[in-house]
């Protein structure tokens, strides 16, 4: 455990490095999934005002495919925090700009809540898939109907959005669009291209908005792969919390170290704002 | 393509060989699935018995698990094959033995025709999960319940029945336990243990129960990677047929080389059978 005590006499070597910008995760880090809105986790709001007021910009980086950005956006607001859809960097609408550019069209295997994010990109027959966390449409005969598809192109395209391993939902664990991504690889013996965390272009999106290198910037997230690891390999500093869907495995992973485990949101932004504070006086 | 009107001057390669046993697989090779009990493949019957009828000793090696043994007998009788249970080598009971020779007490996530089998396995909390061909009960409900008893083991154990990509079914493909298996593995950072093609005990089995050893065998498959490879990696000759799910990418597979390409069970029995009779005379 990082001794919080210690702090003021001795910078963790993270802080060191100027802070620019934080990239935040959203569900296990601002809030807890749950029935409903699911519930705030003590001390994220205030802590999100913290970086704000400190004139440090906040990106809200998350692989979110149940529901859309406005409807993110509602939840968040319900729970106090002043966030609006342009702080919001999640896969569909990059999916979405990416099909544009490419001339895609795409067979949906996502939440019937963002399908109709697709609706104007489904013309004739579909020439890729898009598979995202379809939670109970992941179904046999939908996995089939995907398989089915990719195997009569003559070079299937496969975009997942996002590849997390499992997340949790009410308070339990379940599986996430990764390992449904996994089946539909090794089948087809393809790989498929992620679009979201941890792919470097989704992290960049979010600096690029923000304006800053990735070296100025922190990544904070409840998943060790996607969230930590992703950022980590694109540059940025990289902060796991105690919170979400952690597990005490995640800091003994044996690809990822953290720059920082922190305990909560609350604690990393008090260190980072703390650090700022002392390098400026 | 083999010139078979070649054969009686210039035997091919794979035939020099000793023929003492051949391992044959079943869906694909002997019949095709489909409605009922699917459709004899012509020339399969009468090629069995030629190989039982030239003294050379034929196992049936499958990895269907969506019936039990004495249900494969009666479809294979009802085609006009003469079979018997002890011919058949399946997944279900080789995992059977294997469990209680471990001590373990399954989870299953197989198709509900085979959960009979492990009735007497299942005592108290489950120290491993086995998976095998759910089909429809291959629900995203079943998948996260299979994700999270793995996830409460401290050293998590999945058994795969089988591993494959995908079959025919209905003159569609679908998507195989290895898909699955795949997703789970991916989840849980683990790798599943296969009993059945392509496990080199399994093949193992078959080549004990008729006395002899693996350069005197030959199997013959529909499946590019666990007929063919899988036996190759355990000395046997494999060779592939043009029936069941063969498509024509699988004569340029990237890893696995056939030892020969046969149209159809009866030419490639045809060349077995001449080419021991050439030998002995």
């Amino acid at each position: 455990m990082h001794d919080t005590g210690l702090f003021k006499f001795t910078m963790s070597g993270w802080l060191n490095n100027p802070i620019e910008g934080v990239l935040l995760d959203i569900t296990g880090v601002l809030y807890e999934s749950g029935e409903g809105f699911g519930t705030v986790i003590p001390g994220s709001v205030n802590a999100v005002q913290r970086l704000k007021d400190a004139g440090i910009p906040v990106r809200l980086v998350t692989n979110e495919t149940c529901d859309t950005r406005s409807a993110v956006v509602k939840k968040l607001q319900s729970h106090g925090y002043d966030v609006c859809e342009a702080d919001i960097f999640s896969p569909a609408p990059a999916m979405v700009a990416l099909l544009k550019e490419r001339g895609l069209s795409p067979h949906l295997l996502v939440h019937p809540n963002i399908e109709g994010e697709f609706s104007s990109l489904m013309k004739g027959k579909p020439t890729c898939v898009v598979i995202g966390d379809a939670d109970e449409a992941f179904s046999f005969a939908n996995m089939n109907k995907a398989f089915t598809i990719l195997m009569e192109m003559e070079k299937p395209i496969l975009f997942s959005l996002g590849y997390g391993k499992y997340y949790k939902h009410k308070g339990k664990l379940q599986l996430d669009v990764g390992a449904f991504a996994n089946a539909l690889e090794f089948a087809c013996d393809i790989k498929s291209e992620i679009v979201g965390k941890p792919s470097s272009q989704f992290f960049g999106a979010a600096l690029q908005d923000m304006g800053i290198t990735a070296d100025k910037a922190v990544m904070i997230g409840d998943d060790i792969v996607s969230d930590v690891g992703g950022s980590q390999k694109c540059g940025l500093r990289g902060v796991l919390v105690r919170t979400g869907k952690y597990i005490p495995a995640f800091e003994n992973h044996p690809v990822v170290k953290p720059d920082f485990i922190a305990d909560n949101l609350a604690q990393a932004v008090e260190m980072i704002v703390n650090a700022e504070k002392a390098k400026k006086t």
